[in-house]
């Protein structure tokens, strides 16, 4: 192929593209050019998910010349030149590391196989979504050089972004009592607003799909092969129908076949898609926490279910809990938390500061204090004579508990007297 | 009774107690001159546990002197003017404080029962220990003003410090899965040869006794009233056997009937004779979370055990995982290494006073501090002018407020950002 040609294809894929995008029942033509968006599947094409040298290259000289001096046949030492010559970058990528990635780009240069992909992905109706689109999860941005260059979406891609979305996850290998937690999860999410991001897999993803499904939410499945073929081929009909309401995303083209290293990328774009990343149940080998470890480089707030010790499948949660600092959720509720106190998402896009003021109270109460908590009750206040009695405090330390515990939410003013509180 | 009677009860008393302390096979007579020895178990019989204005008097006069005035009818004026003579403290209590305590002690100058309860103590071979004597379990007076002025031990008191000790604690409606769990954990610690500290309720605490005996490990039990009735009455036997290999311990003097408040007293001793603290399942209103509160306040380890989601049994070690930043355990192993890891109360006994230090640090913060603090998250550093967008602060109130945050402890830089930090 040669830079000529990439016009002779543009014209014939952009045909196919625009019969595609078109197809799109939720959003208009894109904004971006078609060459532009014919030379991002390209690359996508040539290019294996997460490849940095590519990110850094398009990052300094764009999709469209990168993808015109691939098909030209630009030494990597032309990349070089050009890339200086239009305005340089600190982490441009070297002669050698672009000698290296020519080395596995161009051999998949393979013109049929390209026409192909992009005509399996018009067959299929798969839509094209581009970083500036309206309906691209701008989480995966965060991905920085390794942020997927196009994305393939079957289904309704505003899926993606019309709710905040929590990711839930989990061993294919899971017990009665981790697809009972997924089930609840997923479901108590759905009633709270979030979409539920998970990879397709058996096991406690499937579940997590089929739970908010079956409570009408949207959901999103991140696929490590093309989306032409729904993997794995057990869940087929389950993915067809996360495709029919919610959506199913891959950044692979069509006709790509789900390998080891595409697994591991897709679990870095689950992370990064997601407000939130919540493992349900894991073993210790489990691919889910590969999803916990890029949710935690991400700066994503990272959730993990506990189970019983006794269960090698809550292994893999209890050491995100112990060695990634992963918060412990055991409901719906508290995975929603993650997001909302975390500010960076919810329903409302922002947070309640009441509400995120960490409630330490237990550790810090001193004995007097401990000793007025007591004697109040729930119902009836207590007068601080009467706390006087009770307690065998002076009235000043019964003033002095009273005041620390409103100050902490313990106890609050009722009538003439004090009434305990819950802990939040 | 008069400061001549203490003489005379000193004589009387003090044959009882020689009587008592030559029992113990394992240490000679104490290095503590009897009549201090009875100033303690007197003022120990008066106050209830943990009375802070007892602990600074005494801190400041000394237990005999304090002793002599109560018996001889001090007026809380003159204890303060001799307080002040005997070289004064900055937190010495004040007439008022100590107008109030003597309200609370003189009521209980009994001397026939004073008497009662000594020679009970002797009936029953315990053993008196004082701050000081070898087998004083050190951690204790990390508790400060609070700290017990004696303690009576059953069996050896040299079990208290021997091995270092981990405190295993849970709800006394212990699951199967609880019970499961503290057999392992407990069988596992005294292989690794640590001593099995609890609180001989029914449940987890007699759970975890029993696996202790029965691996022919060294088990502590601290009681909420006096070591002469062992309670609850269905733990007789069991707490006769921790006794005879081990140690049955309480600061309350024979025939004290435990409380509310003794227990809750009695958790403090727990979590600070232990070297670190274990939560094995707890519901949410389990008294071992009293417990863990208090190893947190004391900067001791605490560790908290995993069960399922769906059991309620479990809902209070999630809950420490959550808000009190346990860590999770799942094996004897990992419990042991709370201690190791730490460092700061293994084998070689000893703490950090920094880590002791109270945390009220929340309660000081400017509204600008707070709104800073609460916009900051742990992992994903946030620059400045991102912290302006979401505070709606001005960029110099933002920097006001994390220099603050900074002194503090709460905030750090990261990158080029701000991140909160947990306080220590």
């Amino acid at each position: 192929m040669s830079g000529h040609e990439l016009d002779d294809l543009a014209r014939r894929a952009a045909a196919d593209l625009v019969a595609v995008r078109a197809g799109g029942a939720d959003r208009g033509p894109a904004a971006v050019e078609p060459t532009d968006a014919l030379a991002s599947i390209l690359l996508g094409f040539v290019a294996e998910p997460g490849d940095g040298v590519l990110g850094r290259l398009v990052s300094g000289l764009g999709a469209r010349h990168v993808a015109t001096g691939l098909l030209d046949g630009w030494s990597a030492t032309e990349f070089v030149e050009r890339t200086a010559r239009a305005g340089g970058r600190a982490d441009a990528p070297s002669a050698r590391e672009l000698a290296a990635g020519l080395a596995r780009w161009r051999p998949r240069l393979d013109r049929d196989a390209f026409v192909r992909s992009v005509a399996q992905a018009a067959r299929v109706r798969a839509h094209l979504l581009l970083p500036g689109d309206p309906a691209w999860p701008v989480g995966v941005d965060d991905l920085g050089v390794h942020a997927p260059l196009a994305l393939w979406v079957r289904g309704r891609p505003s899926a993606l972004v019309e709710s905040p979305s929590i990711a839930l996850v989990g061993a294919r290998a899971a017990s009665g009592y981790g697809e009972h937690v997924a089930v609840e999860s997923s479901a108590g999410l759905v009633d709270r607003g979030f979409a539920v991001v998970s990879g397709g897999a058996y096991g406690i993803d499937g579940t997590a799909h089929r739970a908010a499904l079956a409570t009408n939410g949207t959901t999103v499945a991140f696929l490590a092969g093309g989306v032409d073929r729904f993997y794995p081929a057990g869940h087929e009909s389950l993915l067809a129908r996360v495709a029919a309401t919610g959506a199913v995303v891959s950044e692979l083209p069509c006709g790509a076949a789900p390998t080891r290293w595409r697994f591991l990328q897709r679990n870095r774009l689950i992370a990064a898609a997601a407000a939130a990343t919540v493992v349900l149940e894991a073993g210790m080998r489990s691919g889910s926490l590969n999803t916990a470890g890029h949710a935690a480089a991400l700066g994503r707030p990272l959730g993990a279910v506990p189970g019983p010790v006794t269960s090698p499948s809550s292994a893999g949660c209890h050491r995100l809990l112990r060695e990634f600092d992963a918060v412990c959720v055991t409901s719906a509720a508290q995975m929603a938390e993650l997001v909302e106190f975390d500010g960076t998402g919810g329903p409302d896009g922002g947070s309640d500061p009441a509400a995120t003021a960490p409630t330490r109270t237990l550790e810090v109460l001193t004995i007097e204090e401990q000793r007025v908590l007591d004697a109040l009750g729930i119902r009836r206040p207590r007068t601080v004579a009467e706390l006087v009695r009770t307690t065998g405090l002076t009235a000043g330390d019964v003033l002095g508990g009273l005041g620390a515990l409103d100050a902490t939410g313990l106890a609050a003013r009722s009538g003439e007297g004090w009434v305990r509180r819950r802990p939040e």
